[in-house]
C-alpha cells in the first residue's frame, strides 16, 4: 500500500466533494448533482496563500481530505493559528490510522508556517472523532457555537 | 452616549492588546511591554481582503473590539463562513449592551460577504459568554480542541 498526501487539485474536487457527502451530517448539506459551487471553492481555495487543501490518495485513488487555514490574529502576542476543517475519510479506508497521519501532517505544517497553535472543532454527536483528537494530544477546552445564515 | 464599530487602525493596537490582556485566560498569555508582534499582527490582517478587525468606541474611548474572518471552505456545498475572534468589551464599558451589538455587526458583516454560517468558540470557563450566544441565536453544537504548539 501507498499512501500520499499531497495538495489537492482541481481533478480531485468530485472525490473531496463525495467524501463530504458520504457522512452523517454531511448527508443533509451537500449536494452532488452540480459540482461547480465546489470547484468555484477549490479555485479561491487554491488561490490563497493561507489555506491549504489537501487530499490522502491511496494506490491512486483519493481516501481522505483535510482543510488547513492560517489565522492572523492579535491575540496570544499576535499569533498565528492553523485551523484544520473538512477532516474526512472515505467509508473504505477508515481504521488504518489515515486519520491520524492526515491531522500529524497538518499539525507539521501548522509547525512550518510558524503557528503557535492548532484548533479545529467537531461536532457534539462525533464521539469518537473527540478520543481521536484528544489521542493526537489535542484538549477539549472550548464550546463551539454556529449560527446558520442560510 | 456615541458608540461607533469602526475597522481598526494602527493606532488602535495598544488598546486592543489592553483589552486582550485584561481578561482571567489573556492575562496568561499577552506581554504587554513588547507591542511589536501585536503591529506585525495588525498590519498582515490590515493587508487581507478576508480579515477585518472591528473596535467600539464610546466618546473616542476604545472599549472593544472583534475579529471576523472569511473562510473559504468546499463543504455546505462550497460556502464561506465567518469566524469570529477575540471578541472583547473593556472591563469598564460591561454589561451595556456592547458585545451583543458588536456581534450583531459581525453577523451583519457576514450576511454582506455571503457567508453561510458564523461560527467562533468559547472557552468552557466563559459560561456567560455561553448563554450570551444562545441569546443571540447561536446553537451551541460542537466541542472545540487546541493543540498548543508553543
Amino acid at each position: 500500500m501507498t499512501l500520499t498526501i499531497r495538495r489537492a487539485t482541481a481533478e480531485d474536487v468530485p472525490a473531496i466533494a463525495a467524501m463530504l457527502a458520504d457522512d452523517e451530517l454531511g448527508a443533509l448539506r451537500e449536494s452532488l448533482d452540480d459540482l461547480a459551487p465546489y470547484e468555484r471553492a477549490f479555485a479561491a481555495i487554491d488561490a490563497s496563500d493561507h489555506d491549504v487543501l489537501v487530499v490522502a490518495e491511496r494506490d491512486g485513488v483519493v481516501v481522505g481530505t483535510l482543510q488547513l487555514t492560517v489565522l492572523r490574529g492579535l491575540s496570544r502576542r499576535g499569533a498565528s493559528r492553523a485551523q484544520i476543517e473538512a477532516v474526512r475519510v472515505a467509508s473504505s479506508a477508515r481504521g488504518e490510522g489515515l486519520g491520524k497521519r492526515l491531522v500529524r501532517w497538518a499539525v507539521d505544517e501548522a509547525k512550518t508556517r510558524g503557528c503557535a497553535v492548532v484548533q479545529l472543532t467537531s461536532h457534539k454527536s462525533r464521539v469518537d472523532a473527540h478520543r481521536f483528537y484528544l489521542r493526537l494530544g489535542f484538549v477539549q477546552s472550548h464550546e463551539g457555537f454556529k449560527l446558520p445564515l442560510s
